[in-house]
């Protein structure tokens, strides 16, 4: 099973590396650009989970490591795709 | 509009950030956690863009700044939200 989790900035947070983004974007010619946010992307393999309670785990790795969750939010679906490698 | 554009590592190419959190998990006690990969999470806000054209423009900007084709992956969608912010 695979876990796809998106971790993103709070909004109302800062996020210079967004801006920084944003300038770069207009720097090359993209003036249709307006506010960009950068988040993370995880995937996560799980060996022998499933379910409920595969999902209730991811919530709690997200809780517990992969979001401060003071400044991101965060999200995830869980994909049951047989076992193969990503 | 608002693009999402996910940056993933390609297939192959090793993740060291992936790992770590690989660690830091089997750590915490998730056991059941086999590979991990760490990609990025970007929303472009496109003011009076839409439809095919800006799909290629967000497509430009993935190519010439976003995502670093070498060794990293990128796929986006788009979504008409009526300008709203996010």
């Amino acid at each position: 099973m695979l876990a796809k989790i998106y971790v993103t900035p709070k909004r109302g947070v800062l996020d210079p590396q967004g801006k920084a983004v944003a300038q770069a974007l207009h720097a090359l010619g993209f003036a249709e650009v307006g506010d960009v946010r950068i988040g993370k992307y995880i995937e996560v393999r799980l060996e022998g989970a499933a379910g409920e309670e595969a999902a209730g785990r991811v919530r709690e790795m997200c809780e517990k490591l992969l979001a401060n969750q003071v400044i991101e939010d965060f999200r995830f679906e869980t994909v049951d795709d047989g076992g193969k490698r990503s």
